[in-house]
């Protein structure tokens, strides 16, 4: 797996060094993933040089470009742990503690009044407290990225990232929940158990197939919405996506023939949303049985990966495995989208070149636009469950929004996620008449 | 239970108007909890009056007020549920998502160099998240406030209110965390189960005998600080508030026997702190004769109600019974801390009267004073246990803050909760080694 590599530099101020920085760069087979003047003296500029390295083998790009007599590396920039120090979320009072009595009003004696009206009316738990605008981020840690089982402690930085992005996109307050179990059961009854604290479950990176069973159960048990993000999430934008390819190639979604190469929970989950969506079918494969057999119940069909590559006019693959897709497999026309991050099962420039109509890979489908969305609509309707309507809704929306020439809108935009939140909440309004 | 009823008032301004609508207040039997001046015009003044009534019978001030020629009550007050509507705190992102860069540094791919970080060191952990500056405060809602049993989610103003003191006074992140089961077992599962999300846990309003029962289990399982608040916070505030009374009086606190009506969560906090602290004695009374028998362990000693307020010199009461100690009871020179909140077993007037050489109500015990400043410290610190030197070093430190004529300093004093982390922190570091 890459992760991000931040070099400092400090290069001559003249015309043609910069060049020569990249030029080594470039031969190092490594691609620019951002460069930022962050210091200037009169004869020297410093860079902030952002590569993306392989975790195991890294890289020794500093030795080469201190060979440059224009060039020196200063050190590696802690940027993204800077960013991390600390943790990314906190829980804040809304209330300035500026006097006794607004002490006497939040807390004893005052807090008694509301509790006591809650206690009478518990809808009243929604107005005042914070209950119905917290989301639980749920993970086991063993679906974490691409990274595996790494256990949940270890998943907290994404845990907090997702918590940071509904905080920033939805006014919705995550709350991590690390469990350290890999037994759904166990992860089930603690869910229940700890779930009048919040008004929607997020389910986040626990591996295929503990995440259907217990995704399951907790719908069955709690009357609050609960989302697998990993697949509903990520089938939303992956919906959007297609969507929005298939109209640039002229094609209609609704009459291809979806194949789907990993059926882990992203691929279980794209292949769900694809069939409730209507394609025309589904085809899929992978190495496990069971998981082709899920895809059956679904209403899809097995293949080999030599039929689906032959058969689908779409593919998408959510393997894990880099370079999984060989170029002579690919047909005249098809779209591809290899979504596995960050090394994709074939770049987008190789399936293009082997006569693909249209291929991306898992950057332009960034899963950061379903969920902010997703829970603010479900929450705002008072719904207590997902439906396959409002998903959809979100999806076409998000293929709606999305610019000339572009698959997905901006993820930064936050008018993106509030139009999403919109359209969501109208369909959940939609199926409760 | 005495609520907090706040009226609004217009009141002719000229001078006598504002004291005939207080003494039609007094003759109610009522008195002025706050008074304060929100509006004004040439003729009138606006006046905002809090007063606490009896939850069960109200009260018919207003018409009283209305039979006034210069005064008028315009309506009840909703400053209370005002400031709780929304809830009082939310989980917010500590990061601008102001760009691209920014967005792949906290979110995918960059923080998986996070979290392989963590996975090789755990401890980074400690640097990179908000775990260890987390603290879930769990409560099923069995014993919320004087409230009783109203269930966890009733009980959720309360919760959210230690969580914004956390905020406000020890920069914690309070994550409150409603369980609705009354089985200690189930909670203990589900506590433990979702444990590695937190720096630390607090137990809050879980009715006795099952508080000590989940308490004591935790303490055992986990290797975070574990504390029952309504024992142990408020025991540091108590015995604060005992040796600044004793002080007071010229008494040592250390000679004395203490007399301790009630032996609940509180009761049992308190007279095991009073005999780690190394009091000559503590008898106690109890109508449940477990609660006697758990006093006895703890070395105090049983005793009924008359023989316990003849034979110490210092008396405390958390029975939840107003009234219970008759002014007849009352020993020449005793010191009496009647803690039931809002109406204490015998009024402080009444007991002096009766001569008290000392005496308070719950007023003067705030245990808000107690558990920001124990938790912050037992985290910096880095312990997995609170101690008793711990809870001591904190009650000592109050005593010390206390200003004149004061039992303890005040709680919207910041810069007291600091000297209370320190201190504890202190001690916790003495006994590691």
């Amino acid at each position: 797996m890459k992760i991000p590599e931040i070099l400092l530099l400090e290069v001559e101020h003249a015309p043609g060094n910069l060049a020569k920085v990249l030029q080594v760069v470039g031969a190092a087979g490594l691609a620019v993933e951002n460069l930022e003047a962050i210091k200037r003296s009169p004869s020297h500029t410093q860079w902030e040089l952002t590569i993306e390295v392989d975790e195991e083998s890294g890289c020794n790009l500093s030795e080469q470009i201190n060979l440059l007599p224009t060039a020196r590396v200063l050190g590696r920039s802690d940027r993204v742990f800077d960013r991390h120090r600390g943790g990314k979320i906190r829980t804040v009072s809304n209330i300035q503690l500026s006097s006794q009595q607004v002490l006497r009003d939040i807390y004893t004696p005052g807090v008694a009044r509301v509790c006591l009206a809650i206690e009478k009316d518990p809808a009243k738990a929604l107005e005042y407290t914070n209950i119905n605008n917290t989301v639980a981020i749920v993970t086991n840690g063993t679906a974490i990225l691409g990274l595996g089982d790494i256990g949940p402690v270890a998943g907290m930085p994404v845990m907090e990232g997702k918590a940071a992005l509904f905080d920033s996109f939805a006014d919705l307050s995550g709350v991590p929940i690390l469990i350290d179990s890999k037994d759904p059961q166990e992860i089930i009854d603690a869910v229940a158990a700890i779930a009048p604290s919040f008004g929607a479950i997020q389910l986040e990176d626990i591996s295929a197939p503990s995440c259907f069973e217990i995704e399951k159960a907790l719908i069955e048990k709690l009357n609050i919405p609960v989302l697998h993000d990993d697949q509903h999430g990520t089938a939303v934008v992956a919906l959007a996506a297609l969507i929005s390819a298939t109209r640039m190639v002229g094609q209609d979604l609704k009459d291809s023939y979806v194949g789907q190469i990993g059926l882990g929970a992203a691929g279980i989950g794209i292949s769900r949303l694809l069939l409730k969506y209507g394609v025309k079918g589904v085809i899929g494969t992978d190495l496990n049985q069971d998981a082709m057999q899920q895809l059956e119940s679904l209403g899809g069909q097995r293949a080999s990966l030599g039929e689906l590559m032959e058969k689908a006019n779409i593919v998408i693959s959510t393997t894990g495995v880099k370079g999984l897709i060989k170029p002579d497999m690919v047909r005249e026309g098809q779209v591809i989208l290899a979504l596995t991050n960050p090394d994709p099962e074939i770049e987008p420039e190789v399936a293009l070149a082997a006569g693909a109509a249209f291929a991306v890979d898992g950057k332009s489908v960034n899963n950061v636009l379903g969920f902010p969305g997703l829970f603010r609509g479900a929450i705002d309707a008072g719904v207590v469950k997902f439906t396959d309507e409002m998903l959809i809704a979100a999806s076409e929306c998000l293929a709606d929004l999305a610019p000339g020439g572009s698959l997905i809108p901006d993820p930064l935009d936050r008018s993106v996620h509030d139009e999403v939140a919109r359209v969501v909440r109208n369909a959940a309004e939609k199926g409760k008449k």
